[in-house]
């Protein structure tokens, strides 16, 4: 039967060692997550996603959502109740303003247990998810009357929330939306439109649901400019701000998907729905992208998050399953065959899915760390810095780590043999479920054009200069030291061809966008990789660092870190040598081809 | 909606400008195989595959089988007259002797043929499939009244067959298994035990099923050395041989599965059946492994099959869909947006895709035509030849083609984005479908293995030099030719680059056999990149050629050639380097850690 265990103990690795995260208590906040704080919050979450959330996975996804002939949908059985312990945990608000009460704490904190709920029940810890999004967005750009109505209530979680983008016609150009709003004089807006893939867009988890939903205001420009965000409550309130008249918005179908059954895909009939504009006229896309940042991060984590919760399965089988015998000879001579951890090939699997998950999740609270000090320093160039290396660093985490989180599903999948194809061991789920989070909030392609065409030219290049002085300072401090002189080598020639594939991009797309667009993909997996080995660099600096001051019964674990990071540099670094080739080729051959040739 | 169009004029161009299929008339059957035989056979095939089998698909999918209470089992609504329609169309006997009702034409147009019906539907392509599989052990391990009693009705469809492998705690390891057979005194075993995963275990769409069944004789010796190959029919035929009684075998539970719904995979329980010993008592496992290698070049088929069914649907929607303005300037201006195929990561989807299915198909028959000369030869040390080199590339067709078609499935699911993951549009079936390809007729780390440990070495590295030749003959006959050097060019790297690999083994594995373990799974996709690289190259030449002669209204076809065998060459062959690289790192850091330590 399937398990998850929270990696509490790697968490706080990565927390208090490798990033000494210590260092920021002058932020707001931050002092109040001591170590012990922080230790006791992870432990807690780990359990309920081990206890509440992980036994209600597979058979969420079995039973699914179902829509009512009401138009009103029925979760799988025990989500109520877990959606209950959740919002009593005050899990909602633990990173959100204590002003709407939330409890102000740090958003690297909110991201680490993150992981453990998406491990646990990815389809679960969307409806949360959603809701902190929309949250994000009305404290972001509400009214101070528009936050003291709706934000309370959300980070109570009694009322949850979602975001309207998509329509059968617009995903990715939302420039051709056409969701109408009418003025009404008294300050409201009438709603009227079809949106489609809204994920959590109705259930029977919370008494009231806050859609945030972009729509054209009558007569505003075309394209993406003419587009408004607004507030469209499920109920709209009464004059004690308690849910009233049901309002004009109503789900026409529940989407029948490939995972994430347990999550409510609706589509969103909106008919002269009551809505409230939120932030400026016309500026709804604008408002919609400043919280994408904390939204694709959040998407990056459930890459992540799948392929911890997959690894361990895997890990778990092969210790289990025994079957041939090792090539060095039986390991188990007493047994009739060995167990299948011995074989190299299942080795290569669970080490290469292990490698990306300690470095991505190291990765991870890097990144969120940098969120918190853009949001919460005092000094405003510190602020902007890091809000731009968030930027660049964004769709990175965004698009490799989900698209490594599916493919790693996969290699765990396939330790099982048969038994990961049929639905019994609850592999299938894992690769149904993380092939979503390639696709939403920005398809991965988007993320690599938005990486190439904006988020590396920004201010003249500044955040990946500072990106790559800080990785290149790295090599040059460390490779004088011969323990750490093999990973600072393979560091560097990952680094090394990530700055070529730059200066290529410098030279060859300025004239001719396309290069740009033809070397996006490869150009964000070439900086994933980078990035991810620098993760490995400093790890295996800290364990060095140690082990050296003798590390008592965590000894396995940092040399484990040791050899993961070897393995890392050794098998997965050299990589970065084909996506430079491939985007040294440009996109002659690729474009070449006529539409009607296809 | 989806759709599907057999790709006749890329097998025809294979088939007679490639591979010059007509040199080989002298072989049996391929006199009857005359280039308008050959072109009527892959027109009315694709016209069923297109008409017949390919509407059954999504439906077929959504329907799944069901097992009624008395273990039979329900196909999906169509399957059983589409059955038919395949029965009487003759296509199950194509390739097989004549003996027994085949009509013996070349297995390279049973495979051609085959890629169109797995495109098409490939859990309905299994059901015969799988027939085929059976009959060609009872051909080759039967005695003369088994043949008569069972061919000619398996060759007619009017009895299907399946092979019963694996066992609840092994399928790998055959050697585990414990499946029962009692002998009888009358030539007759007993036959008791589970066996599960079996693919059209039961269905209704023949009068009789002709199961294969590997068991151990009572008193045999454990492992792979006692066990035996039967017959077990799951109607015990008459003295008239026509079904009569019901034998003791029956279908326990459908596994639920993540796809290919529409194939019955069945738990089958033998309890006292009665069966029939077929070749040598404890030769069974040899047995099966003889006619392994055309099942797998069947399995590798599946994944090009879904590669090229999914690029077609992308492909379609790439021009269909409109989205976003090409990063050039509105292609489209007169549309609100531009179709998406403009987008150079869209088309670095399709191209991907296109180059695989192409050159995979090229592959597939090169192989498939080795094949023939192996069995139909006059010429001894030609039948030999083509058995080893055969026997060298099965295991590179069956886990790179099917890793990659499933890779190809995702890619084409990820061109529709959102639409992609709900069913309706079908790519999460192809997605879903495409997996199994990776597990089933031995997991793709067995073929790597089998690969490594089996096929290089045999005959001292007879099959990989006469390999290494052939293509390093083509580099150097062709690189003085401008129009090819700068295929011959990326060809020979690609080629060293496999070179130093097996060097790398000759010298590192004989003492440390991990090494060639850790490096298997690497080793097959280079072996597989510079396979399909010769195959482009191939290609290139015989456009080159055919242009030069004045193509006409192939001018567009063959142009498309020579563009895709360079993306081929600058996008997909520079992955050589990184497979190499990884072979040589060795199996240290992948085998260092303790299982504890996982």
């Amino acid at each position: 039967m399937p398990a998850y265990r929270a990696p509490v103990e790697d968490t706080l690795f990565v927390l208090n060692d490798v990033l000494k995260y210590e260092r920021y208590n002058n932020l707001p906040g931050f002092a109040d997550a001591s170590p012990d704080i922080v230790e006791a919050v992870l432990r807690e979450a780990g359990r309920m996603a081990e206890e509440v959330f992980f036994p209600l996975n597979q058979s969420g996804d079995q039973e699914g959502c179902i829509r009512n002939e009401d138009g009103s949908v029925t979760t799988p059985k025990g989500f109520r109740e877990a959606f209950e312990q959740y919002k009593e945990a005050g899990w909602m608000g633990l990173a959100f303003d204590p002003n709407y009460g939330g409890q102000g704490l740090p958003y690297t904190l909110h991201s680490a247990i993150g992981e453990y709920f998406s491990s646990a029940n990815m389809a679960f810890a969307m409806y949360p998810g959603l809701t902190q999004g929309a949250m994000a967005a009305i404290l972001v750009h509400g009214d101070d009357e528009q936050k003291a109505t709706y934000l309370p209530k959300m980070v109570e979680g009694t009322w949850t929330g979602t975001m309207n983008l998509t329509e059968p016609h617009c995903g990715t150009d939302l420039g051709l939306l056409r969701t109408k709003a009418v003025p009404q004089g008294d300050g409201s807006y009438r709603i009227s439109g079809q949106k489609i893939f809204i994920s959590a867009g109705e259930h029977d988890m919370s008494e009231n649901i806050i859609h945030l939903v972009l729509a054209r205001i009558e007569g505003a420009p075309e394209g993406t400019k003419g587009i408004s965000l607004f507030i469209v409550p499920k109920f709209v309130l009464d004059a004690d701000g308690s849910p009233g008249t049901r309002n004009g918005v109503v789900c026409g179908s529940i989407e029948e998907k490939m995972g994430i059954h347990a999550n409510s895909t609706c589509v969103m009939n909106y008919d002269d729905a009551t809505g409230y504009l939120i932030g400026e006229e016309n500026k709804g896309l604008k408002a919609m992208f400043t919280m994408m940042n904390e939204a694709r991060l959040g998407v990056g984590l459930q890459g992540l998050s799948i392929s911890e919760v997959a690894y361990q399965n895997a890990v778990a089988y092969a210790k289990d399953r025994i079957q041939g015998r090792a090539l060095t000879g039986p390991a188990a001579p007493d047994r009739k065959a060995d167990p299948i951890i011995v074989h190299p090939d299942v080795r290569r699997n669970l080490m290469t899915i292990r490698a990306f998950n300690e470095a991505g999740r190291a990765f991870l609270l890097w990144a969120a760390l940098k969120s918190d000090v853009a949001h919460r320093s005092e000094d405003a160039s510190d602020r902007e810095l890091s809000e731009e290396m968030m930027g660049l660093l964004t769709p990175v985490i965004k698009g490799v780590l989900t698209d490594k989180g599916f493919e790693h599903a996969v290699m765990a999948q396939q330790v099982f043999g048969g038994h990961g194809y049929i639905e019994e061991h609850g592999m299938s789920q894992y690769v149904r479920d993380a092939r979503i989070a390639m696709i939403y909030e920005g398809a991965n392609g988007i993320q690599a054009l938005d990486l190439v065409g904006r988020k590396l030219p920004m201010n003249g290049g500044r955040a990946i200069q500072a990106f790559f002085k800080e990785v290149g300072d790295f090599c040059e401090d460390n490779r004088a030291d011969e323990n750490m002189s093999f990973f600072t080598k393979h560091l560097k020639k990952g680094l090394n061809d990530l700055q070529a594939a730059t200066m290529w991009f410098v030279q060859n797309a300025m004239a001719k966008p396309d290069n740009a667009g033809a070397g996006s993909h490869d150009y964000m997996h070439l900086f994933g990789l980078v990035t991810l080995g620098y993760m490995w660099a400093l790890q295996a600096k800290t364990a060095q660092e140690k082990l050296a001051d003798g590390a008592g019964d965590r000894a396995q674990f940092l040399e484990a870190k040791l050899t993961t990071a070897r393995y890392f540099m050794e098998r997965i670094m050299p990589e970065t040598g084909a996506h430079l080739a491939r985007i040294s080729a440009g996109a002659d051959s690729m474009m070449a081809l006529a539409e009607e040739a296809f």
